[in-house]
């Protein structure tokens, strides 16, 4: 592995991804929560590297003035989840974790000089592209690591049409990218999205909010096998159900190095 | 069917959908180009009808100035396959049809006064919904009508990222949804995607070009099997292969009528 592969694999590993921290790896899916983010020791140390960093990027997880009362009360939900109090009323860590969600991928890790081939600062993150709240992809996940399940709370906007008043299919097979990407890159490390083999059963009405649950179905070597399914929010109607292949990969195998 | 339902299959099938016209039928997949447009006498008609109408919608299937040497390369090459010249140096057309594209879907074709529940006029189809030029999805698709052939190229912006530089899987699974989806309303008529499985091969970079090609498997009663592939414009690389299942259905079902 190169001097700049090195250099790269101690800034990724280095961080963690969780507003309370459980040890993560980046996330190379292509789905790409991509880099999960960092909790503040990282970015402590980051301000002293000598490149240029954006201290406090916008968490795009945190909920909007668009978020409908349903999206609220799921976010409430799960949140209450991430810290409990015990018999002695000390508040201490829940069963899950919020992932937070950025416009970026790797900029915000390596502070842009070191990396620039692949830092294009006008780069997107595809479901964190679109800057009006409540146009497009609203949502926030949740991982419980002992169970290892991931949900996510997804509200679609305005902007997502596929027929007429109903979200369009590539618009879902993205989120189920993102939410099972971000959920294997929690599992197993750097991946890549293999394979999405989704079945779309009822559609979507634009500005609905419902609820994605992915569930891991085996590891076998460099593979991890999930499933998802994505449901109204009481878990009344099926809209879409898929399986995801992701493979394990060296970062430096992206970047070409 | 209701008497809405009934005028709305009446604006639909007179619908046609290439600057030359062969018939076609409206379009529901989940992808949406969904309804593909009309040849200039029918919009002839539809300004004499009682409602509001754009008579000049954008084509975005049409040349931009952020559209690469190679897109253009191209575009040129199966524009020029639309219109061909015969033995006596008359022009006469192709075995290719340009599929126009615009960033609306139901609105006009229906003026958007009766069918107002529907129309809500901030919708945007998910792929045109960017207003920057070369900023999101550049594309244009072909359909050839002897062979069953559909082809796009595909030129993908900077705020389709998922893995740093490379296009995200959810952004590669919306064209295949997208291409896929008209070539089986060419095909089969108004169409729900129900099925896709896609085996991502190689990462695709930001910014490249790419083409897609799309073919008739099977019909089966309700039932149109599409394949897609993703190679690079030379096609010696494999970036994505795909199949698809669409279900024919009636536009009421999805209009709720």
């Amino acid at each position: 592995m190169s001097k700049m592969a090195r250099s790269l694999f101690r800034l990724l590993t280095g961080c963690h991804c969780f507003t309370s921290p459980p040890p993560v790896k980046p996330h190379l899916c292509h789905s790409s929560t991509w880099l999960l983010p960092f909790r503040s020791s990282f970015v402590r140390t980051m301000v002293a590297l000598p490149f240029s960093f954006s201290l406090k990027p916008r968490d795009f997880s945190l909920p909007n003035s668009s978020w409908s009362a349903e999206m609220m009360r799921l976010y409430d939900f799960y949140s209450s989840q991430c810290e409990v109090e015990n018999e002695s009323g000390e508040k201490q860590r829940g069963p899950w974790r919020r992932v937070p969600s950025y416009n970026r991928t790797l900029k915000y890790a390596t502070g842009g000089a070191y990396l620039s081939k692949f830092i294009q600062s006008k780069n997107r993150l595809f479901t964190r592209s679109i800057k009006t709240t409540g146009a497009a992809f609203e949502y926030a996940m949740f991982i419980n690591k002992e169970e290892q399940r991931c949900v996510c709370i997804f509200q679609a906007g305005h902007l997502l049409e596929g027929p007429p008043g109903h979200v369009h299919g590539g618009a879902i097979a993205t989120m189920i990218d993102s939410v099972t990407g971000a959920h294997a890159t929690f599992l197993s490390g750097p991946v890549m999205t293999a394979n999405l083999n989704i079945n779309y059963r009822s559609p979507i009405p634009l500005g609905s909010t419902v609820l994605m649950e992915s569930s891991l179905d085996n590891k076998e070597g460099r593979k991890t096998f999930i499933s998802c399914k994505v449901t109204s929010t009481d878990g009344a109607k099926l809209h879409t159900e898929a399986t995801a292949l992701f493979l394990s990969i060296n970062v430096s195998h992206l970047l070409g190095m």
